[in-house]
C-alpha cells in the first residue's frame, strides 16, 4: 500500500495537519502508510503533525463544524474533506452532571460522565473505526476488518454496511451474546475464533502479512496509527464542553491502554496549542481496569515497567486485553500526570452498574462498571481527590451487556391486572 | 392537581405557546392541567396552540436552540425555561440516507431513515416522556409512572433516575428481557402484570383515579395529552434536517397509532406558520402495524371506522397495543394525505431488520422491522410512488429485541486461532 498523500483516490487530504508516522521508541520517522511497527525497533507507530499547523487551528473553526467527532477535523490525520469520510458520525455525547454520585460517593466537587455509549453503536469505538477506516480507504483498501473483543466488532460492521464495504470481523469465540448478533446483522463474515482476544489479535497479526489479506485494513493492526488517533476526540469533547477547560482529575477504562494515552495527548494538544488553559497544578490521569485482567494497575503497583501478561477472566470482557499494547505509555501518563491505577471485581462491577444507572440515569456496560467502581474506590484510598473536579468515562453500552445484571436486578412487584391484586401487592400505600 | 398556569413551582411556562387543552371530539375547552379526556363527550383531550404565538417563531430562533428537542420549545407546550426541563435531552437524531436500501426495493427518489435508535434510552419515547414530565413537575407531581411495552418503560426510569425522582413502572409480565433489565437497573419500582399491555393500561387508568397516585404523573394516562406533544418534533427535526423541506411521503410505525398522528401534525404546523412550503402535491402518511396486531390497518382496508380489538400476538412487542387509543385520527390522517397502512409477520419483520441493518448499518429493534417490511409492501403494492422522496422512521434499537433475530444470524466461521486453521475454513481464498 502506497502513502495516504500520494493516493489519486477520490478523498483529497489535502488541508491534514499530519505530517509523518513517528516511532514512539526511537523516534525513526515514516510516511503516512499501512504501517504500525518501526522497521528499526520494532516499536509502534504515532502520527506526528505539524505544529504550525496545529497551531493556527481555532476555536472559532471548531465550533462552526459539524455536530459530531469531524468539527475536530483540523486536529485529526484524516478526513478534511467530508466527501472522503467513511463514518457513522459519531462523537458529542453528553456530558452528564453526576451530582447524586458525588453526593454517594463523598465528591465535593463537580463530577461528570463522558457517556459515549450515545455514540450510532453504542461504544466508544465509533470514533477510532472513522479515523481508521477513513484512512483505509484513502490509502486504497477495498475490504475493512478487525481484531475485537465485541465493541470494535460491532463499530466495524455497522461503518462496512453504511458504506456498502465488504467486511471480515474476527472475535473471541465467547463472546456475549449481545455483541455477537449485533455484529452478525450487518452481514458481513464473522469469525468466531476458539481462544482468547490476544489469540485473536495474534492471529490477525499473521492474517494481515498474507497476499490475501493485502486489500484489507485491519482497523487495529496494519492502520492502527490512525485508528488510534480517533481517541483524542474524546478529549477534545470533554474540554469544549467544560467550556474550553480541562478537568483536574480524569477516570479512564484500560483495556490496550491506549484510549487513556490519547486523551491525555489531546488535553496536552490543546494546551500547546492555545485553545485552553491547563488547570492549577495540571491534570491527574486515572486508569481503571478489571481484577480478571489487571496487568496494568499492577505493573503501577508494584512500581516496575515490566507489563507481566495474564490470561484474562471475569465479566468485563471489552476490557479483557491480557497483553496490553499501551501498557507502558498508559503507565507514563498515569505517572508523569500524578495519577493513579486500580481494579475491581466482578461483584464491584455489578454494583457500580447500578449505581451509576441509579443516580445518573446512564446504563453503562461492564467496561462502565469498572471505572465508576475504580472512582470510588480511588477516593476511598484517598488517591483521587474528592475537591477537584473530575470526569469519569463510560465507553459502552449496559444493554450489550444484560447478564451481567441480569440476576441483580428485576421486576419489584408481579401483580394480577386488578385494583384488588394491586392493592393487595401493597402498590396503594 | 391545578392547572400548570397558575403553578408556583420552580418552572416558569410563562412563554408557552400553549392555550388549552381542546377535546377531538367534541372541541369543548379546558386549561392546560392533569386531565386527559373529555368531561362532556369522554373523547380525547389535546394541546391547542396560540396561533399568534406560533406565527412568530422563526428558523433562526430554532437554529440557535440546542442540539435536542428542547430547539423546538417554542412550539412545544413546556420546556421554554431550560432550568424547568426534566429531560435526558434526546433528538436531532440522524437522518440517514439510505441509497442502498433504496436500490435494493425499487425506489428511484431519496430515501431516508429516521434513527430514533439514537436517543439516550435508544427510542423515539425519550422525546414524549421528557415532555411529558417536564410538563408533570410543573403541575406539582412528585413520582413519575407509565404503563409501557418496554420502550416506555426504559425512558421514565432513566428520566426518573437523573431527575432524582421516584418512578413506578408498569409492564406486562412477558416483556423481552433487555427491555426488563433495562428498566430495572435504574432503581425504582417495577411492576411486571399478568397479562397484556392492554390490561396493563387498564390497571394504570383505575390506578391513577385512587388517592395514593394522586401524586403521581402517569405520562400516557393523566398527563397524555403533554406527553403526545413531544412526538410532533420527530416531524420538525426531518423537516429541518431536510433543509426545511417536508418529505413527499412518510412511513411510520403504528402502535396507539399517535405518532402517525402527531408527525402529521407538526408538517402542519410547519406548513401554517411558514416555516416551510407543502411539497407539490402535498405528502403522503403511510402506517405500518405487525400482522399480530393490526386493527388500523385492517379497518382501512375494510373502508370503515370501526376499530376491532385484538389480543396481540408476534415479536413487534412494543406496537403490541391491541385496542390503539389515535387509531381514528391515525385512519383520518392516512386517508386525508391519500397514503395507505399494511402490516408484516413476523418473518417479514425478521428479514427486513437485516435488510435494513445490511443496507444502512442501521440495526432496528422489531419496531423498525415492521416499518421496514412494510416500506417494502408499500413499494410493490404500488400503494408507495417510488419516484417520491420517502423518510421510513425507526423507532427504536434492535439490541433491546436480540431474541428477533438470534437464530437468523451468528458467525459465518468458527476457526482455531491459526493461520492454518483460517485456510482450512477457507479464509485465505
Amino acid at each position: 500500500m502506497t502513502s495516504i498523500i500520494d493516493e489519486t483516490a477520490s478523498s483529497p487530504v489535502a488541508d491534514s495537519p499530519a505530517r509523518a508516522l513517528v516511532c514512539r521508541g526511537c523516534g525513526a520517522e515514516y510516511p503516512l502508510a499501512a504501517q504500525h511497527a518501526c522497521y528499526q525497533c520494532f516499536g509502534p507507530l504515532e502520527v506526528a503533525y505539524d505544529p504550525a499547523a496545529l497551531a493556527r487551528v481555532t476555536r472559532a473553526q471548531i465550533v462552526a463544524g459539524p455536530q459530531n467527532i469531524w468539527r475536530y477535523a483540523p486536529l485529526l490525520p484524516v478526513g478534511q474533506d467530508p466527501a472522503s469520510r467513511v463514518t457513522l458520525d459519531p462523537g458529542l455525547t453528553p456530558l452528564v452532571s453526576a451530582s447524586a454520585l458525588a453526593a454517594e460517593l463523598g465528591i465535593t466537587a463537580p463530577l461528570w460522565v463522558k457517556d459515549d455509549s450515545a455514540n450510532p453503536t453504542h461504544s466508544f469505538k465509533d470514533r477510532v473505526v472513522s479515523v481508521a477506516l477513513t484512512a483505509a480507504r484513502g490509502l486504497g483498501f477495498t475490504r475493512f476488518a478487525c481484531a475485537s473483543t465485541g465493541n470494535l466488532a460491532n463499530s466495524v460492521a455497522a461503518h462496512a454496511a453504511r458504506a456498502g464495504t465488504p467486511s471480515i470481523v474476527f472475535i473471541p469465540g465467547d463472546l456475549e451474546q449481545g455483541k455477537v448478533i449485533t455484529t452478525a446483522v450487518y452481514g458481513g463474515d464473522l469469525v468466531a475464533i476458539e481462544g482468547s482476544y490476544d489469540d485473536v489479535n495474534r492471529l490477525c497479526s499473521e492474517l494481515v502479512e498474507t497476499d490475501e489479506f493485502e486489500d484489507t485494513a485491519f482497523v487495529n493492526v496494519n492502520v492502527r496509527p490512525f485508528y488510534a488517533e480517533g481517541s483524542k476526540t474524546l478529549g477534545y469533547e470533554v474540554a469544549e464542553q467544560l467550556g474550553w477547560r480541562i478537568p483536574a482529575q480524569v477516570v479512564i477504562p484500560m483495556a490496550s491502554g491506549e484510549l487513556l494515552t490519547k486523551i491525555d495527548k489531546a488535553f496536552s494538544e490543546l494546551v500547546e496549542i492555545g485553545l485552553v488553559d491547563a488547570p492549577a497544578g495540571g491534570w491527574r490521569v486515572f486508569g481503571a481496569q478489571s481484577a480478571g485482567c489487571n496487568p496494568i494497575a499492577t505493573a503501577l503497583h508494584k512500581g516496575t515497567d515490566e507489563i507481566v501478561p495474564v490470561r484474562p477472566t471475569g465479566i468485563a470482557k471489552s476490557l479483557n486485553i491480557g497483553d496490553p499494547a499501551a501498557g507502558l505509555y498508559a503507565l507514563e501518563a498515569v505517572r508523569r500526570t500524578g495519577g493513579w491505577m486500580d481494579y475491581a471485581d466482578d461483584d464491584e462491577i455489578r454494583a457500580a452498574i447500578q449505581l451509576l444507572a441509579r443516580t445518573t440515569g446512564v446504563f453503562a456496560e461492564t467496561a462502565g462498571g469498572v471505572t465508576t467502581a475504580v472512582l470510588r474506590k480511588l477516593v476511598a484510598s484517598g488517591r483521587l481527590d474528592p475537591s477537584l473536579e473530575t470526569v469519569v468515562f463510560n465507553t459502552g453500552e449496559g444493554l450489550k451487556t444484560i447478564d451481567a445484571v441480569a440476576e441483580q436486578v428485576g421486576p419489584t412487584h408481579r401483580v394480577k391486572p386488578s385494583l384488588r391484586a394491586a392493592r393487595e401487592a401493597g402498590l396503594l400505600g
